[in-house]
């Protein structure tokens, strides 16, 4: 199996992490964004989306990281990503979609190119618009995990799963933005959890092969 | 069940198309985003993310439109939204996926009016940022479903599915700005022929109980 990624991407540590969880065997591929190495004819052919994950199991190609996520809970069910239940299920996968539909999209490296290079916005206007989701996102995340009983060491219950493989790289990403954490007590403590076990720490961007240090 | 909707939220349509393929019976309450009604504590107590739609089955309630369409996948199996296979099921969830993940986020009605509001940019600006990131999208959308035989008279195959109750929210969202999807073929002829049915018909914005005209 092997996983087109990019070690700093939160979308490829998500399944980076997934892959590690399962216990499988895998192999990474780097595509380095910053050099433009995901238009290339040669990745482009792979994934038309010219962004990265993509995972290739075998020839089966997926796209997007909560597909591979779902890709890799349907072709090897144990250890489960998800619970058992359908009300159960959707909480998660909400968790997971807030972090991947609303807060992830409007942050990442090509948004704030845009948006100095062909906006013209200064650093400032960049690292407002940048709090603004961030505090309205991490607001949401934090109140929806607080206050429900389902939540455990881990966002549901005791077992890591496919929620803390969002939560982490994106807490990850705003660590690297110097975001203050402490206003969300209960997503810094399931960070916490999750970051020492092997899964989430082999998945880290430190650890990948193509890591290129600051 | 309930759907909290709003008549113009692409993410509710999504929801709203699948309740009605799956041909569930279902009440629409609508929350008034133009006036500020998801923030309100009746709303954001059942949904923190303040955002539509969330579903409402008999007190479980799920939030973020994808995960509607899983669990309405999981509790009422038939007619099935995604295909047989993991491979296939992969294909339609990255479709479905890259629009919600990549494409709406950068274009809803809240950043426009972030950027209007508060960043004071003009009309042309936002327009500038609507269609580079609308073209981007839209190009690889038309790139992952022309050249793939798995693509039928819908995205997938010859029944209707998650990846088609994205793809007909954003063209009807795209159509009302005014961008030309003549050079996307294969998207026009897919939402052509999910338009003229029922379950997509019923779901439109303006048949909607809370539909306001312009």
């Amino acid at each position: 199996m092997k996983l087109y990624s990019y070690w700093r991407s939160s979308a490829a540590y998500r399944a980076r992490i997934a892959l590690n969880l399962k216990g499988l065997d895998w192999e990474s591929v780097g595509v380095d964004l910053t050099a433009g190495a995901q238009k290339r004819q040669d990745y482009a052919s792979v994934n038309p989306q010219m962004i990265v994950p993509t995972l290739d199991d075998n020839g089966v190609i997926v796209r997007q990281s909560l597909a591979v996520l779902e890709y890799l809970e349907e072709t090897h069910p144990e250890p489960a990503l998800l619970p058992d239940t359908p009300g159960a299920r959707a909480r998660v996968r909400s968790i997971a979609q807030f972090i991947a539909c609303e807060m992830h999209p409007l942050n990442t490296m090509i948004i704030h190119a845009y948006m100095k290079d062909e906006m013209g916005l200064d650093d400032a206007a960049v690292t407002k618009w940048y709090m603004r989701w961030t505090t309205r996102g991490l607001d949401a995340l934090e109140a929806s995990l607080a206050d429900d009983p389902a939540t455990g060491t881990y966002c549901h219950g005791d077992t890591p799963g496919m929620a803390d493989t969002c939560v982490v790289p994106h807490l990850f990403n705003i660590a690297r933005f110097g975001v203050d954490i402490s206003p969300y007590p209960t997503l810094e403590r399931i960070n916490a959890a999750c970051v020492t076990l092997p899964a989430f720490a082999d998945a880290a961007p430190n650890r990948q092969p193509d890591f290129v240090p600051d």
